[in-house]
């Protein structure tokens, strides 16, 4: 008789996106007609930039054609991709990341996700609460969480508070976790670490042999000088972090697929190379990313692909600009939104997430993500994302003064 | 200290493969300017058809203009491309699933592997022998194969002979396996099994609640009648198997990324839907196939799209038909390649394979596979594939013809 994971019967419901889709749903259908403008869900709204746009089309041709078509790519992904991200994300910022070092994948999440397989299961796991659910979901799969309790809180997670009184930063734990997942700009405060934060991060992994996994896939939205882009430009990371990198939100790619993991060549635990294991990984359970999406991928890379897609970022900055100023207008204490396209915000008066959320949807037709549902230490926020239209946006924010 | 997971470290190199690489390439600077023809390995060379690059042209235009751009798209697929498989993958040849049941992915061998992670870490595994690696090398990850032996064997797994003496299709095993993987037609051997064979497979997964992770990524390429395209034509299948396809062999989309999984809602175990586990799974580990690409495969369902698909594997299967036959000429015992475009062949003289191997490369100047680098029961066959040009096939034949 085959038996099932039971680790996954541990997980909650997907409760958080669900329980917002039945109340959206359950609004609508008693007012039909309303309209409802949302500032929940982080996904992208502008299309494609132009050079994407040209590179896929070419790539396409090439696919059409006997002497240009290809198969099976190169197991990290194709070199024009690679040399590009290794040149522009990482030379330019005076940090040396060789292409051997980058994987390129269909998303940072899978390999948030999947990175997992190349660790043991009983590596004790610290992440940030308020956090991005697959960072959780994906370890209490694997067995490392433990059990879920009715506080909302895993039982073998070590979970590190991050509120108004830290900056969203989180203090090092007591207990020392093995494997630390950071995530800057962060999603869902919209904080981001200096490079002194990040620091002692680095120097803490070392010291205790933890691995740093951090989620660098809002890295674009940095408007602030002399932030840290990437973990390695700290001192210490090659020998302790895994860097995660995503173009869903750089370029817009959430439908298109594309991203890469930096795994560097003088990670070593218990003797062993991660990149030779994450290689391994790779190369047995994945088979690449589309050459057209590559293709596209590496556009972003040329002059004026970066232009294109900085007025695309910018465009959404501004977006946070609008909500940011409004409901601090609105007398609203915020946060996020300078280094980060999400928004943070304090509820009025001390009211719980859910009732704040029920409010805005009922009073203004604003859905809004409720920050409890990234954990305990967001309750009584809200988070907004910067990727609607710039009509719709501020329509939104003003409707939410309105009622506030 | 993070710990790794130890289970990497029992993996032996990625023999085959790198092996087959290493000796090619000596012997390539041995002998500068000699023309070595490749029928090793198993990767398309004919260019997308004119419909899929149409498809492809066109969703990239709608990702360039704001009101048809596509951002993260729906966890299982589009319904464009959910309907079209139900429809003519399975209800045209009388069998019925549901699109619920299926679930987009970027590849076969991605969900091959992927598919561990919603059984028991101490389920039995049975594998083909020969088989094709990613199966066994996914399942030593997760800690189910035990240690690997100076054999050429894994300690826990069940290993199941596929030889000329009972026609490539494996008989029922002693032992009872939990999870089954069966591949049909057979990658490596060619071999394709009946209705009666595979019911004899599902009624003894049904009897003992093991299940059966069946590869139909060659579906395409049966030519005879009556054979089934599906393991879901049998009946019980959809209480104990989980089907597996692609688009990589179909439709030439080994560098373009498409691919699909089949899990019925009956299929339970410990009380627990495998079907809702997978749909767990893939929700938090992976976020879809790029919009672009899953229009690409929706275009193989159109008339003119099977049409031009069907004229690129009778391309192929007319390349297996005179590798088939030129080796029989030559006096070679000779499997595979009606139903399968892989042609498994006998070495002359019970050479070993390596040895054959090596007497093609040098002698010819052609490229094979030792049969014996998937499995200890390929000892003494070699794999040529069907997926060249016609033209190099034919050459490929004339060499092996002339040495033997």
């Amino acid at each position: 008789m085959a038996r099932i994971n039971d680790n996954f019967t541990k997980l909650p419901g997907s409760y958080l996106f669900s329980e917002i889709g039945r109340r959206v749903s359950a609004y609508k259908a008693e007012n039909p007609g309303k309209d409802i403008i949302s500032l929940g869900i982080g996904d992208v709204t502008q299309p494609l930039v132009p050079s994407v746009i040209r590179a896929l089309h070419e790539a396409v041709d090439e696919m059409s054609k006997k002497e240009t078509f290809k198969g099976y790519g190169p197991d990290r992904g194709y070199d024009f991709l690679l040399n590009a991200i290794a040149e522009n994300d990482y030379k330019a910022r005076g940090v040396d990341i060789s292409t051997e070092e980058i994987f390129i994948s269909d998303g940072a999440k899978s390999d948030c996700g999947n990175i997992g397989d190349i660790f043991s299961t009983d590596n004790i796991v610290a992440v940030c609460d308020p956090v991005y659910p697959v960072y959780v979901d994906t370890n209490a799969m694997a067995g490392r969480a433990g059990d879920y309790g009715p506080d909302g809180r895993w039982t073998k997670l070590v979970y590190m508070p991050c509120t108004a009184d830290n900056g969203f930063i989180p203090a090092i734990p007591e207990k020392i976790p093995d494997m630390i997942y950071l995530c800057f700009p962060n999603n869902p405060t919209g904080a981001m670490a200096t490079k002194e934060q990040l620091k002692l991060w680095v120097d803490y992994a070392n010291r205790h042999g933890s691995v740093i996994l951090y989620d660098a896939a809002y890295e674009a939205y940095i408007s602030e000088p002399d932030l840290p882009h990437s973990i390695f430009e700290i001192d210490g990371a090659r020998e302790c972090a895994i860097e995660f990198r995503s173009f869903s939100k750089t370029a817009g790619f959430t439908g298109t697929r594309c991203a890469y993991t930096v795994v560097p060549k003088e990670l070593k635990r218990d003797g062993v190379s991660l990149h030779q294991l994450w290689a391994r990984r790779q190369s047995t359970k994945f088979n690449g990313v589309s050459y057209i999406v590559q293709r596209g991928a590496a556009a972003i890379y040329t002059e004026q692909g970066k232009s294109e897609t900085r007025a695309v970022i910018d465009y959404y900055m501004s977006n946070a600009k609008v909500i940011r100023e409004g409901l601090m207008k609105a007398g609203l204490t915020v946060f996020g939104g300078v280094n980060a396209p999400y928004i943070w915000a304090k509820t009025p008066d001390g009211m719980k997430s859910w009732d704040c959320f029920d409010k805005l949807l009922k009073e203004a037709g604003v859905v809004t993500t409720p920050g409890v549902g990234f954990g305990p230490s967001g309750e009584g926020y809200i988070r907004l994302t910067a990727f609607g239209s710039a009509e719709a946006t501020a329509e939104a924010v003003r409707r939410i003064v309105s009622i506030l």
